[in-house]
């Protein structure tokens, strides 16, 4: 008998056939002798409604006040889970992020989770219910509502099963677990059975849109294993979990890529010291995001310096190091919005050389030009033009062989 | 400088145009020096929505999931309502029933409100901030979300203004105040300017749907003082509130009428002590209410015995009657469902004698047979064929001349 916390996004409870679906799928997990902990998200169209409603009145809405619109979506699904639950003869009962104390910091539409109560959920489950929690929500020291920002149900669901030393904390979601790489460009792509915290965190932050990167984090700092499921199709998902011996000794586990960035590149930087802070000083001013920095140190004692941010953000820093130019004494500002990032992941990387060379010359045999790399101890990332995107990944996909296990 | 309590149904918060014009009008009333504590119903359509999803899973839904559900109607229109006030610089703030601890009983889906919380309300209208309230809602000693049934949201303004000693009450709805009767029935019907509590309560219970009934008996009790506004244009409404000397001295406030119920008349009961305790008893068993009672004592040492029942209830309670008839040793049991009951109602009836002659009068006037007549202190009702309301309700307005002030 185990103590399961399972998490349900907004399409998994969709409707009244698929919140009756999740219901008699709760049940028969609850025969096996399991006792479960629900987290759900609101039904998937709610939030947009809401925040339609929210826009027409006032844009940007009173950040407080968006919370407490926001966490009522949750606060439906919740309750109807629980109905079905109820009709089918299984107690069940549903508590908003205010009644279970889900305390947060005071940041609306963006709060972190300092604590839970889990008092309650105790004395529930020692009742023989199924509990189910309102994901995403929760309340500051003052008792107002707070949100944890989109997606942050997983996060919900990962402090839940901490909370409550939970034996495993399961994402249900729309795809039965996390692949080598994306099935639409790569139709042959696999279903990974294992993965660790690390390979996971990159992946989620390279683009794969399976998990939110701050519950894995929370997953990996409390070492809670997480596991990726589809709630339509049954199957085992992809464990995520701390590296251990058991792990699947794979090189590469898989291949993520992004194409929301956008890259600037400043030719004949001065070589002089806090050059770089005062580049990027300005574009963090800006709250603009930096991911990757690359500098080379030229021959003439003058240096090039490049750096990608989000696509949005192109134009505003491009701006403001056009302004910059003179003052820092640049020779030259190039921009490109059309690049794409292709990252390969895997701890295997750790023990394994040659990995980049194998990478470099599959991406050569296509006529693929790379136009920046930067690596860290489990991923090397590739920047290339965004037209060589598909083609690549595809190319990476064959030559490390990733669809045979 | 009053301190109001304002409370808009859902019609009123129906739609964005007409949150924003609620606002508008909040802010007007502020800016003459008022605070102002707002209680806000779902907007029209939400609950019904809600009902119907929740209908869909199980009928009846669990009661404490439906409350939970419900509840979350108020909280989107209180929280628009705020955005709506803070993008027009009206400093605001919304509160669940929770989170001003609205304390209830735990009789979910019909909860009565214990207590409440006014620190959280006094401390910001003391900061300038106009305060939005979740009506029908409250929790209960366990923090479990209750709900006050149908039309609570009226409960929920009367008790915050009475819990912050609010100078008045003004609920305002779709009609503009309350009138002498229906003017759907009555063209020259006249909103009263003033009428007192237990005037409205007798209109209330009587079949006027402007007030909720509990509402009205919990300002009687604490002697706040009730306005009845229309929301949409700008009026002086109808206050109720303590009979008092500056009282309009009519005779007659108003004429209430319902339709809504049936009569059941048992012939020759046997005139012996505990006989109307046994016919009303195997009623009230089946959970059936019963409005009007007469009793006649015949020649014969037998009595005829009639009551009214709500026509939904009407077979039920034929039924159990006929059932009844042999061991009671009645004479006969008879039935009408096609009855409507016209009522009087004025505190001017105390002081004043010939007003049933001439109610009667003018009935017969019109050849409208009396079936049944039933009096108290401020009310006179008579129960008439259905077929003879319009008339009858028309008769009586005339006859008292209740379209002159």
């Amino acid at each position: 008998m185990a103590l399961i916390v399972q998490k349900y996004g907004g399409t998994s409870v969709g409707s009244i056939e698929r919140i009756t679906a999740v219901a008699e799928k709760l049940i028969a997990t609850r025969a096996q002798g399991h006792n479960l902990v629900v987290v759900v998200s609101a039904m998937s169209g709610e939030t947009n409604r809401l925040v339609a409603l929210a826009k027409s009145l006032a844009d940007p809405p009173k950040a407080r006040e968006f919370d407490v619109l926001l966490a009522t979506g949750e606060q439906v699904s919740m309750s109807l889970l629980c109905m079905a639950l109820e009709a089918r003869g299984c107690p069940a009962r549903s508590y908003t992020g205010a009644q279970v104390h889900i305390l947060t910091d005071s940041a609306h539409t963006k709060a972190r989770i300092l604590e839970i109560d889990d008092q309650h959920i105790h004395a529930d489950l020692a009742q023989g219910r199924v509990v189910v929690v309102a994901g995403f929500q929760g309340i500051d020291a003052k008792r107002n509502i707070t949100t944890l920002g989109r997606g942050g149900s997983d996060t919900t669901g990962v402090a839940l099963a901490v909370a409550l030393k939970a034996d495993e904390c399961q994402i249900y979601t729309d795809v039965d677990g996390v692949y080598t790489t994306d099935p639409r460009i790569v139709p042959e792509a696999r279903r990974l059975d294992k993965l660790c915290f690390e390979e996971m965190l990159e992946m989620a932050s390279l683009g794969s849109k399976v998990l939110q990167i701050r519950a894995v984090e929370f997953a990996s700092k409390y070492n809670v294993p997480l596991r990726v499921l589809s709630s339509i199709e049954d199957g085992p998902g992809t464990l995520i979990a701390k590296e251990d011996e058991t792990m699947e000794k794979a090189l590469i586990s898989g291949i993520a890529f992004n194409r929301d960035e956008a890259k600037l590149t400043l030719l004949g930087v001065p070589d002089k010291p806090g050059i770089a802070y005062q580049i990027l000083g300005h574009i963090a001013e800006l709250n603009i995001e930096v991911d990757m920095i690359i500098q080379n140190i030229g021959a003439d004692g003058s240096t090039d310096f490049t750096f990608t941010v989000h696509r949005n953000d192109y134009k505003k820093a491009l701006e403001v190091l056009n302004k910059l130019a003179t003052e820092l004494g640049v020779r030259e500002i190039q921009g490109d919005e059309h690049i794409a990032k292709i990252s390969l992941v895997g701890v295997g990387m750790r023990s394994h050389a040659g990995i980049a060379s194998t990478m470099f010359k599959a991406l050569a045999h296509y006529g693929i030009n790379i136009l920046m790399i930067s690596t860290s101890e489990i991923k090397i990332s590739v920047v290339v033009h965004e037209d060589f995107l598909e083609l690549g990944v595809r190319a990476l996909h064959t030559a490390f062989n990733l669809k045979e296990k």
